[in-house]
């Protein structure tokens, strides 16, 4: 019999975005009239700054002329890009070699490949809720998986505690779903935590460019000892508008080795130098003009108008007195359900009541079952009339 | 302590392409006034036809205005593109739905990455000569290996036998390193043996678009009884010149199931949405326009014009009665070392008699040990220049 991998077998079905476009079509079908707003997109909106389309379109164009053409690159990446994402870190006073960058095709490919390179008996810890891609890949070898919470008792910014037993210890920073950010201060506890137990922290920073405060960490390696047991994964998705053009890097300093010497560095280069050919030419083109002054003031300007929508949606919660938590540092905002509505409950409740399409929070696990999570990915304008239509809710509910 | 993948530390180094490097340097240190030229190529050097620029240029623009933006794609690839692939196929009367095609980054990473929808515990079948990325690829998850060996009594085209007793069985054909093609007759052995012994094969077709003769196969579904054991695997690296540009796709009949009804297709999907978040935007739309006349036209033109490289190369190796197979249906040629020369005596030779560097068969496993592989892919004129100078060398043979 042919010998697939079983583990897949008994992955449980995520049926979250599935059954939000279900309800949402249904509810569409039954209000024609109804101008639906989606505050539940996890993705940008904003179209590429010129500078980024520019420098593709010319290394399109090099690809067109037998003297500029650009066959295999680098499977690590381009020198070039390697070197300015180095220089990009410079700012927030983490020197890294540019040999310790390794360029890829998004977070979510290094998210799920970095596992290859550890042994298979593997015991990994993430937040409940977390962002799906940690947990599924996990499953799928057959790691047990250890959660900690994400609650209103820990401000939503779990510590470590002695239950946590894993060789991995996922972070994402600020988070997903929740947007919540941690301070210096609380990584510190988590590095120390990781090189005490001898785990390796997976550190998610693909939403550090919505960081507002320059005294939140940007990168991991801001934090003493990080060097020794932290791998950061890096993504231009939200930060330069990406999602559709895919490219990432993952972060993996010299200094992180096993007792034995054995570098992780070495290891994914030699995972990623087999099983991968590189990122387009024309993609790391893009992704190096992201990190010209140019780039980084353009995307900016985008960055600065999610936040405004943020800004408008936090307000809206306030005049309404729904707690919630993030936003600040995050596209996300983590809404407690009012009325002590379920996640799915409050999601109907929203749809019907105002057209806003939300995102039930049971989505990202257990505990964000009686939270939704709203989004600045869309326009100013229908976040605006998205605020509106929830003001007007203050006297339906009471 | 860290818990590595320890197969990873036990990986052989292959130095092959840092020792040809080496050796080649050494030699121009020593012989400046030489101009060396490369028959060891294993890359596209044409540049890209204008209708594919035109088309990722236009992707580019799309992606710098609101109203066209693209975010997140489907993971498995535009519809469009896998439309499109599904049509190309129809020429060599192969129906698939455009849903058993998933597209990549490439046949690298879909070649490697296939192995995580397989049980841990795996055998594995594959040629001696080999590409080596099946090779190391499966020693990284410490799976079983097992050679078949292509040579002289075997015409290079192995046939299964009752030895092999693996799970999965690479076939590349035309095959990297030798060049050779087996005929639809050979490729219906290694499918029923396959059905006979629940074991699936992969196919590797980036080469196919080198074959001449269309009595030749040129997809494995084009075999009775594929759609049930066989795996494709295509490029447009060697098709369209895309690698620097990076699209494949992989393609699993929606008959492929185990014993127990589980689909394949299915698995690989899952994995895919799970791990991979499609490829680039820009990219597709470049891969898309391969596939139209105007773009089937102009790569074929290329292809042409490195099919005349290899012409050449035959007919000089035909009047130096030097022994070798390929080339017809490949950019490949698979040469027997003159003299009983091993391979990197004969690597060596050419480089000091000729200043022509190959690639040592010794590099693909030990049945190459007395071949050299010479390819089609540098200019016409160098290829005309190398093949006058080989020439020469029947009289310093003598």
């Amino acid at each position: 019999m042919i010998k697939i991998n079983r583990n897949y077998l008994k992955l449980p079905e995520n049926y979250l975005f599935s059954e939000v476009a279900k309800r949402t079509q249904e509810f569409e079908k039954h209000n024609p009239q109804t101008d639906l707003i989606k505050l539940s997109i996890g993705d940008v909106s904003r179209p590429l700054p010129s500078v980024v389309v520019k420098a593709m379109k010319r290394a399109c164009a090099e690809m067109g002329q037998s003297k500029t053409f650009r066959g295999y690159g680098p499977e690590l990446g381009y020198p070039w890009l390697r070197q300015a994402i180095a220089n990009f870190y410079q700012q927030f006073k983490v020197q890294l070699d540019p040999d310790e960058i390794v360029i890829s095709d998004g977070a979510k490919s290094d998210l799920s490949n970095l596992l290859d390179i550890f042994d298979t008996a593997l015991t990994v810890a993430m937040c409940n809720p977390v962002y799906p891609v940690y947990l599924d890949t996990n499953l799928m070898l057959g790691h047990k998986v250890q959660f900690f919470s994400a609650n209103i008792a820990n401000n939503f910014l779990p510590l470590p505690n002695e239950q946590i037993t894993a060789d991995i210890i996922y972070l994402c920073n600020p988070a997903n779903p929740t947007g919540v950010c941690y301070q210096r201060a609380q990584l510190k506890q988590w590095v120390d935590f990781a090189r005490e137990h001898q785990a390796v922290i997976i550190y998610d920073a693909a939403y550090t460019c919505f960081i507002q405060d320059a005294d939140l960490p940007r990168s991991i390696y801001e934090i003493d000892g990080a060097r020794e047991c932290a791998v950061e994964v890096g993504s231009l998705s939200k930060m330069a508008g990406f999602t559709g053009v895919r490219c990432g890097y993952t972060i993996i300093p010299k200094n992180l080795r096993t007792a034995d010497a054995v570098s992780l560095l070495q290891l994914w280069r030699r995972r990623q130098t087999t099983k991968f050919n590189g990122v387009s030419y024309i993609v790391q083109r893009g992704a190096a003009a992201v990190f010209t002054p140019a780039g980084l003031k353009a995307v900016q300007q985008n960055l600065d108008y999610y936040q405004r929508n943020v800004r408008l949606i936090c307000q809206t919660l306030d005049q309404l007195h729904w707690s919630y938590v993030g936003g600040e540092h995050s596209p996300y905002v983590w809404v407690r359900c009012p009325g002590a509505r379920t996640a799915w409950e409050c999601f109907d409740f929203l749809l019907k009541q105002t057209g806003i399409v939300c995102t039930p929070g049971s989505g990202f696990g257990s505990a964000g079952e009686n939270y939704v999570r709203l989004t600045g990915f869309n326009s100013y304008t229908k976040t605006r009339a998205a605020c509106r239509r929830l003001l007007t809710l203050n006297k339906k509910m009471h």
